[in-house]
């Protein structure tokens, strides 16, 4: 007997159908004589419609108010599964994330989890049942409920698995695991068997959209493996572990593309200290995440900044740019959407070397410009133009041998 | 300043538009000073889908999934209306049945309130927040959400003003109040401004449906005034409170009338101790209630037992009397459902004599014949041909000076 978490996304519960579908599989786990949590999402579209009409009332409702909303779209689900795991003669039973204990802080909207009290589920799978458990939501220290922003459901569950101690933590959802590269653009993407919380990571971090950072950051903290597998095929998926020495023998692990990317360039301003902590503090103030920077200084003390920013914040960029430029020598501002960020990524980086020169040469043979360069341990990302970044992929993809 | 419980049902906050009416109404109240609890159900129609997709999936869910899946009704709609009046610059919370402190039997989808720990309520208070709560809905003490069934939320109105000391409750529904009798078979009925709690419940066991009853039984148990009014306009609608001496001046206050009735006669049955009772313990072990009962003994030892149902009762009625024929002398089971119940109910029936006679005289008057009739002290009600149930309203309501 093992214990065992499966996570169901949104897709994955989208309408009765399909919930069905996955209670029948959830009960194919049950039968082998499983302890199994099952974590759910709200219906596909049902987050976006409760947030829709509470727009619809006030353009900034309460982040405390939109978690007492947004929460329904789960208990629904739970309740829904109960009922189609009893049909099928399976004992279930469904906890809200307060019932199932999972205390978070009072940030609400984007909760963190803090502590799991996981007695209830405990009694609940010592007395045969099967448990199922609200995903994105908990409750903070003074009885509110929290709700924990994008990938919520998949924190659930790998949070659900470190606290129950699982022996199993599949995360179900609408893509068969992770892959080499985006299939639908690089058709001789591979699915990877294994890969190291790390690269996962900054394989989410450079546009990979498989999961969010938080929850891989979350199970590598707390030691808990997990797969990522598809909830419409039967397929094995992708385990994301902690890393072994035999990882290392792949120099790269997958190839991501983010084209959700623009390029600011602050010019002309004075090379003195002080004015990037200037820039990038107006950028803070805003709330805006920037990504590459890069830094030139040119004769006469003046510098060029150059950084990139998701596309939706171009806008408010240059609006907190235009209050500094002052400060800083009263330099220009230049806005490039046309671009995209190209990332190799993998562990065996660490003990191989000439991985950026395979990448910058295999790009320069097609002739594809390398805009800005940017490296951390185990990932080189480029700045290349956005219409040529798919081409960049494939030949990337081949020159480190992850094709087929 | 006083203290307020304002609820408003279904139809009230049937959409985003209500919602926002809803808090303008209760924005006026909080403008005066007040302190305000709002008690709200689900959107009009909610309920109903969200049992559509449980039973879409299972004939027969669990009556505690019915509950988990319910409840988010009036979370979704407590939410919504916190973020109204957020909106208009009303400082409000909203709170679930089991945040409100609202404790239950275990009894899934017809609990029972046990307690009411009010203490997070009065906190909210305390603070100058308006406090939203959903109806329907409470907690049992292991924690499990649990619902109270067609009109919980008038019940969990009632049961907050107890617990709050509210100086007024208000009912807030699409009806102006309660009626002397039905206004759309009786154009001549009058809103009625004060009524007893036990006029109150014999209306509504009549076939009046402006309240469940064991709201109003709450309210008398608890001595909780409140008052039944429109949420679509300002007029006074009908307060129903404790029976003062001038009440008994009007000898009738209502005339209802239920049609979901259907007589039942068990004839030719031995009339020997213990014949009624066999009859009536297989209505009550098949679930159904009986309401009036006549029986009439004739020659040689031969009874025939007279019994009302509703009318979706009479298939499983007829059924469980087959197995009891044989026992009591082999009789033989007839139904009409071509009936239906008039009743007039007043508290000053208990002082005032002739009521009965002044009603048979109407309606002999008008050639409609009485087939079976039962008193309690405040309410006589006869049966007669449903075809002519609504002229014997109009008929019955003026002879008792009920009209304008």
């Amino acid at each position: 007997m093992s214990r065992i978490v499966q996570k169901f996304g949104g897709t994955s519960v989208g309408d009765v159908e399909r919930i069905k579908k996955v209670a029948e599989r959830v009960k194919l786990t049950v039968d082998k004589g499983n302890q199994v949590v099952v974590v759910v999402s709200a219906r596909a579209g049902v987050t976006n419609e409760l947030t829709a009409r509470a727009k619809s009332i006030c353009d900034d409702p309460s982040d405390r108010e939109m978690d007492m909303l947004l929460s329904v779209g789960e208990q629904e689900t739970i309740a829904l599964m109960a009922i189609a795991l009893h049909h099928m003669g399976v004992e279930a039973v469904s906890f809200t994330g307060a019932m199932a204990g999972i205390y978070t802080d009072a940030n609400h909207t984007k909760a963190r989890i803090q502590t799991i009290d996981a007695s209830a589920v405990e009694t609940q799978l010592a007395a045969g049942k099967t448990v199922i458990v609200a995903g994105f939501q908990g409750i903070n220290e003074d009885g509110h409920i929290t709700t924990f922003g994008r990938g919520g459901s998949d924190l659930s569950a790998v949070a659900l698995a470190a606290a129950l101690k699982a022996d199993n933590c599949e995360i179900y959802t609408d893509v068969d695991g992770v892959y080499t590269a985006d299939p639908r653009f690089v058709s001789a993407a591979q699915k990877i068997p294994e890969i190291s919380y790390d690269e996962m990571l900054e394989l989410a971090s450079s546009g990979s959209k498989v999961m969010q950072s938080r929850s891989v950051e979350f199970a590598e903290k707390h030691g808990v493996v997990f797969e990522v597998r598809s909830s419409f095929n039967f397929n094995r998926g992708t385990v994301v572990k902690a890393e072994v020495p035999h990882m290392e023998k792949v120099v790269v692990r997958g190839v991501a593309v983010d084209k959700d990317q623009a390029k600011i360039i602050v010019s002309n301003i004075l090379d003195k200290p002080g004015s990037a902590a200037k820039v990038f503090t107006a950028m803070a103030e805003a709330g805006i995440v920037v990504d590459m920077i890069v830094q030139n200084v040119g004769r006469n003390g003046i510098a060029n900044l150059t950084f990139t920013v998701p596309q939706g914040d171009t806008r408010k960029a240059q609006k907190s740019l235009e209050h500094v430029l002052d400060e800083v020598g009263g330099g220009h501002v230049a806005v490039h959407e046309n671009i995209a960020k190209l990332s190799v990524v993998g562990v065996g980086m660490k003990t191989h070397s000439g991985v950026a020169a395979a990448l910058f040469k295999g790009l320069a043979d097609a002739d594809i410009n390398i805009d800005m360069i940017t490296t951390s341990e185990i990932k080189i990302s480029v700045v290349v133009d956005q219409d040529r970044v798919d081409e960049a992929a494939r030949i990337t993809h081949t020159a480190f041998g992850l094709d087929a």
